[in-house]
Order: structure tokens, then sequence, then C-alpha cells
């Protein structure tokens, strides 16, 4: 790929963290992910959830198929709308939205300042903080990595 | 905090993704702390790396230090440029780095084409494939999970 789906360059051709800022590293992007996640579907609901202007939902949202993290599918019940859902590749974007989670409980909310929470859909108990870790269990600190640039 | 440092309103208040996504959802933020932790200090670094509009590079850093993430300090040569360097709070956004780097390794390369690479800053070796895991070692697989709403 010499360039995004939508024909923009690369900023960072070699840097797989800037590929995907450049593909969805914007908050309307991240945030209709997200609530993918939490199984909304259709164009109204996003734009109710996110107060979003519907130029700028719609244009996120034709860029979320393009780049194949969501596939838009006529609606179930015959209507003419379509149902937006997770493609394999967004529903391994699971990662980056439990990653935005935990930092913005740990450090953007005040004492005493409820939150949503992210459950076991089965028991209903709090999936505890997740920590990044090898395949044989060990964590990974910050300051014993650095990054080989080719 | 009823808003985010820089006195707009939150998208959605109780909502932890959302708030993170408020304070510094948006490529040039991500890319400044990525530069960041690859040990880019200064403005001038920052601009050459990125390739951004020096206003935009001097409104994000300015926001960066605001909410935290970056602090700013006289250089250390005595020169009158500034220092930025990660604070505690910024130092944490690592995993959100790494869930950025995985899923652009995995899903926004061709075949073929190569890529920067996370590596053991002492070995030298590549850093395998990292996964979320529970204290007591379990993944958690985003379809046995839900948000709960407040």
């Amino acid at each position: 790929m010499s360039e995004t789906e939508t024909g923009r360059p690369w900023t960072d051709p070699a840097c797989p963290v800037a590929r995907t800022v450049d593909l969805l590293g914007d908050k309307w992007s991240l945030l209709i992910v997200r609530d993918a996640f939490d199984g909304v579907t259709r164009f109204g609901q996003f734009q109710r959830n996110l107060g979003v202007a519907k130029n700028i939902l719609a244009d996120r949202l034709r860029n979320l198929v393009a780049i194949g993290v969501l596939r838009a599918e006529p609606a179930s019940d015959g209507s003419r709308f379509h149902e937006y859902t997770l493609t394999e590749d967004g529903a391994d974007l699971f990662d980056l939205v439990v990653s935005l989670r935990q930092w913005g409980r740990r450090h953007a909310f005040g004492p005493g300042e409820s939150h949503s929470e992210l459950v076991d859909s089965v028991t209903g108990e709090p999936i505890p903080e997740l920590t990044y870790t090898t395949p044989d269990g060990r964590p990974v600190a910050a300051d014993r990595t650095r990054v080989r640039k080719i």
C-alpha cells in the first residue's frame, strides 16, 4: 500500500503507529468505533450518540468502510437504512479502545466522578485492569523498549 | 473535571474512552506522543519528523502540556529552546501507542512492506506481539465484554 485507501500519502510510511493514525486517528472515527463495539449500527444512532454534524459522520463512516474497519449492509428489517458493523479488522481494534478507556479512567476523571465500565457480558463483573503481556506472561516496561527504524 | 483543561465541554462526560479522545484523539497529538517515546524533545525535531505546520504543532504541544501529558522545560544546553518530555501520565500512554502500532502492523501493511519495529532496548530483540491480559493472566475476548453505562 503506497498510500491510504482514500488516496492520501502516508505521513510516515514505515511506521505502523503513523499508518493507523492516518487511517483512523481522529476523534469521530475513534468514537464511531467505540460505538460499534457497543452495538450501534445505524447512522441516526451514531448521530444522536455523538452529536456530530451529519456530513462529518457520513465522511467518517465512508472512510471506515473504505479502510475495511466497518462493513455497510442493508438493514435487516428491510428498510432503506444501512447497518454498519465491525469487520474482523475492526473487531481487532478492541485493544485500542481498551487502551483509550484505561488511560481515561486513570487520568481524566476526578475522584468521585462516575464513569461507564467494561464488564464481563455473562457475569456482569467489571473487567479488571488489563496489562499488555508477552506470550510467556511478562509485562513490558516502556523504558525497556525502543523503536528500530528502517 | 467538568470539562477539558482547555475549557471545551466533554463530548461524552461519563465515558473514559471519549475523555481520552477529547484530550488527545487527533492525528498530530498522537504522533507527538509517539515521537516523545522515541526521545524527541525539541520543537524543530517534531516539526521535521512530522512535517506539520508550526502553528498546529505549537497548539498541540501547548495542549499536551496543559493536560499533563508533556512537561516543557528549559533546554539542558542553556539555549533558549524548550525540551518536551513525557510526564508520568504521558508515559502511561505506552499501551495506546503499542495498540496503534500492533493494529497498523497487522492491517495496514502489504506483504513484503517493511516497517519500524519495537525492540528490547537492551537485547535488541523484537518485542513479541503483546496481548491484554487480566492480573491472573487470562486474555479478554471483545465479544465477552460489554460496557455498563451510568
